[in-house]
């Protein structure tokens, strides 16, 4: 077979030989091919071989408090039921009626009894066992009928779910050292205040890589900037002390008098920074807001209570990547959620959901998302400029800067999602 | 040639090796695989061996009463004309200018003395002869550049087209038995008192896979239900007898009874019932309305007067489909017709046409179109939910009830129109 | 490789083979197969082989009178940043920023100190050199990371670009004869009074293929043909002395009487009329208007004062095709240029700039553009009915009028960019 054919196949099938040849041409230290962000092919590798794989946030449990409490979380192609099935068990199902196909919920939301198909009336338990089907032929087994599940797992409140037809990688074994951090800020009983969607017309990885890299916040986010110490941003920007020797150094010293009074105050200290060969490249790293600042509001006085086990204001903050797909920042007094989830080649949703302490009783959400509400926006629209200027024949992957070493990292463990190596 | 490539061509080509494999996968008694509803390369096949190769309904001789009214019917990419050309002849032409090939009428109907084409102003005749063409070249024929035919037959007041390129199957071979029930209905002097559209976001074959089954009439359609006997939806729900057996025992006695008194008013009384490797899978069939009601409406009282050569009211209703694309309701008053056309891989017209006899005088629109206005609307919304579930890699061909017969029967006679039977 | 797995290729590549078969089905006086208009593949062999090599015009020189005026031309995927660094320098950078690739200009027009992208802050000069980027390795070199040049030059007022990657056509050896009749016209100097667009869904050949024939002119454009002599449309609507004998015998008089009139008023007499083996299938045509008008107006009457280095009304007009993308039309007062721009299979820019007499003091804006405003809305809504058309599998190449011989020797040097002669 020809080289020539072998691309005509590439371009229908998106099999891995496309990726293994655009691998083949990535440079580390450069942005990727063009084909990486507009080739139908690639993302559909991407569904299969990365997004496919992961451990991805859904949503957070407040929003299925109460059993039959149900929403839907779309990724790709599918639509996915995230239901509560009794007080201790969420269970996630893909939404399509074992019958003829039709979605069994088609609201966004919602409270049911059970699971019925709007069609046939086609009725599964919350378990997704399916409980009535009438005038079925004789042979017919309810209990090989049931909906399809989707790996599911609650943890810390955050609901995460995996696309895997196979057994997915082990959950606790990926996320466990994540509980102390997780449990401080309380967020298993955290409830959401406020969310917003941000829908994107940029590949999922434009997103990624925007979202993991701070070069461009001077220029780009002056709310997001006047909420910080300038040289946080440049020495712990791309991950702790990713930034050159000489900002590390300046910066260093607060952080460390800064984790020596937080943790005085319960706060659990450390670090996490997977490498990219890694399955999650997972990211935990904490630091100052600015000075006098109690929390990330413009005039960084608190927008609610004091979350989780926390005994006092420490003016810090908590980054935490689960995976490029779920990101969350943490102040002292509310969190926020960044759901980044694929739906085709060149739009991505983007989700973004407040989370405030169980018990806070009065909440300022137009001071508490004035932050991530104007920079998400601005991302926003950042990110589609970069997704017009790649769809030029003229773009060319161009050098990072020293600030984007975790663009590279992801670049990395992106490429080892198909087995290649970034030379 | 290796499998993989043969997989590549399918997929651009749409010929027919895909459907030899995706019906070798098919099972009798379940419903399609989804490249069947998604697929271009499936859409492109279906036009060319089973909506190109028909006999479909276009609409009712009612648009084109006098000389020169015109309509357009829009069927996949093709928009056809059908314009009326003498008291006796009506004809159907691709709307496509021999000159260079732009569209001659832009409107949607009218009434117009000749076929002119707004660009360079050539002129054809309501026969489709080329009659104006300035400053041709010497050797240029007007005769060989008339207006290319589309195969067109009026039959009791409706217009069929088929846009077979050779001789299409024998009109008359297929249709002729039906003359007795269209002539009772005074089909060919009805006139149209209401039309409407309901463009749908599905495949074709959802939409006649919904239209041929009255299992989900319960769950879905409570203004359709409300007119019809609860028993005569099992039983005769997927075609004459075939639910349930009990059901069948239950009804047939009323049907029996009414078919005697009907018959005893001059109505033609009978059952076409299409095996599955007949051309144009009909299905005529007869039953009662709910008791005590005179037609189809909200509260059984007529909207319109007696149709046809009826002698009184009868209480019932009869059931005809021309083909899975033309299907047609009659009550003693009104009858709709339903024309399904479809346009795209995932985009099909639903048109429906309400008719009265030709000389009524005072029709009820809303009382008339309340059931098949409400019904229709909750078709759409069904059969786009079936479509947006079956985009879902996570769909299996499901197993049909007892009470889908007819979805079987039409989904072997599809495979049938590629030589294919199921399994 | 058999006949079919070529054909597939061709589909998803559109490689030249595509267009050699089409070519070879193409016969001269008759239009184009309709895959030239209506497939992906054909349209990206069009950009790589003819838009990608011609010196198109992206604009006048008055949208960047000063320093730092800058606006976007959008050709195919492409976004074009023209800019003058300079009082003698108009440069056409690719709107790609050299790190990650984002659009840089994203509004379309301004006047900028610098380009500066939006999402990091690099920053380029007017000239294109990078003088910023914060924080980049030590072996990054600025100086190979300037902005990616298009090819650009300024001739009389027009701003020529051209996408070739290699060196492009020698621009004087192609336009330098044109000098006279520019100069004459004052373009270097003129303003622009109006500028509007009219975005076209139909194939770029299309568009030009309407606009180079006045067979049409008289059942589409009614105020156009108010503004001339009817023998003057027949006799020269497609190049000069294109039509029939007797209409060329009949006009050619006026024509001649009214070349010395003008030529005693200084206008340069004569004609241009490239071959169809020429690069850019020029075309420059002089003729009278209406007798009794001055301009091509409504009434007659002008809109604006006399252009360029006339000395007195002569009753003429100039036609002048630079490229099959790129028409000009100048009367005594004022021109208008029009920019034909592919930017997919099915959509093509279609953009209109009246220019004046830079010395102008009043232009009656309204009147100016009523003649073309209309004729270019009516074209837009023909080719628009013609692309329709075509999509029709019934759509056959049809036979060109006498009337439209520069459609052939348009389709003629179109497929000569791809090596092919029509047969």
């Amino acid at each position: 077979m020809s080289q020539r054919q072998m691309r005509v196949e590439d371009k229908v099938m998106g099999d891995s030989g496309v990726m293994e040849r655009l691998a083949a041409d990535t440079k580390i230290g450069y942005s990727l091919d063009r084909r990486f962000y507009c080739d139908d092919a690639v993302f559909a590798a991407d569904m299969q071989r990365v997004v496919g794989r992961k451990w991805i946030v859904a949503g957070h449990i407040d929003r299925v408090r109460h059993k039959g409490d149900y929403f839907l979380f779309r990724i790709g192609d599918e639509s996915i039921i995230i239901v509560r099935s009794d007080e201790s068990t969420v269970n996630a199902f893909y939404n399509v009626c074992r019958h003829r196909g039709s979605l069994i919920c088609t609201k966004p939301q919602g409270r049911v009894a059970r699971l019925t198909c709007g069609y046939h009336a086609w009725s599964y338990g919350l378990d997704g066992a399916l409980l009535a089907a009438r005038l079925m032929p004789d042979d017919f087994e309810k209990k090989d009928n049931g909906l399809q599940r989707c790996h599911v797992r609650v943890f810390h409140g955050f609901i995460f779910i995996n696309l895997a037809d196979e057994a997915p990688v082990d959950f606790d074994a990926t996320f466990g050292d994540l509980a102390p951090y997780l449990d401080f800020h309380g967020f298993a009983n955290a409830k959401i205040a406020h969310s917003q969607s941000y829908p994107t017309s940029a590949n999922w990885k434009l997103i990624v890589e925007n979202f993991v890299e701070c070069y461009h916040c001077v220029s780009a986010h002056p709310e997001f900037c006047s909420m910080h110490p300038a040289e946080a941003l440049v020495a712990f920007g791309a991950g702790p002390s990713s930034g050159p020797a000489e900002a590390v150094e300046k910066y260093l010293p607060t952080v460390r008098a800064w984790e020596a009074r937080a943790a005085g105050l319960g706060r659990p200290i450390g670090t996490v920074d997977d490498p990219p060969d890694s399955t999650h490249l997972r990211l935990l790293l904490q630091r100052t807001i600015r000075e006098g600042y109690e929390t990330e509001t413009q005039d960084g006085r608190p927008a609610s209570s004091l979350m989780g086990k926390r005994a006092g204001w420490d003016q810090g903050r908590m980054y935490l990547s689960f995976s490029p797909f779920t990101q969350l920042v943490a102040t002292n007094d509310f969190a926020v959620l960044f759901l980044f989830t694929p739906r085709s080649t060149m739009h991505t949703d983007v989700d973004l959901y407040w989370l405030v302490d169980g018990k806070a009783s009065e909440v300022d959400v137009k001071r508490m998302i004035w932050g991530w509400d104007q920079t998400t926006k601005q991302d926003k629209e950042i990110t589609e400029n970069n997704q017009a200027g790649i769809l030029s024949k003229h773009y060319r992957p161009g050098r990072y800067s020293e600030h984007e070493r975790r663009v590279v990292s992801f670049q990395q463990w992106y490429l080892a999602q198909f087995g290649h190596a970034l030379a």
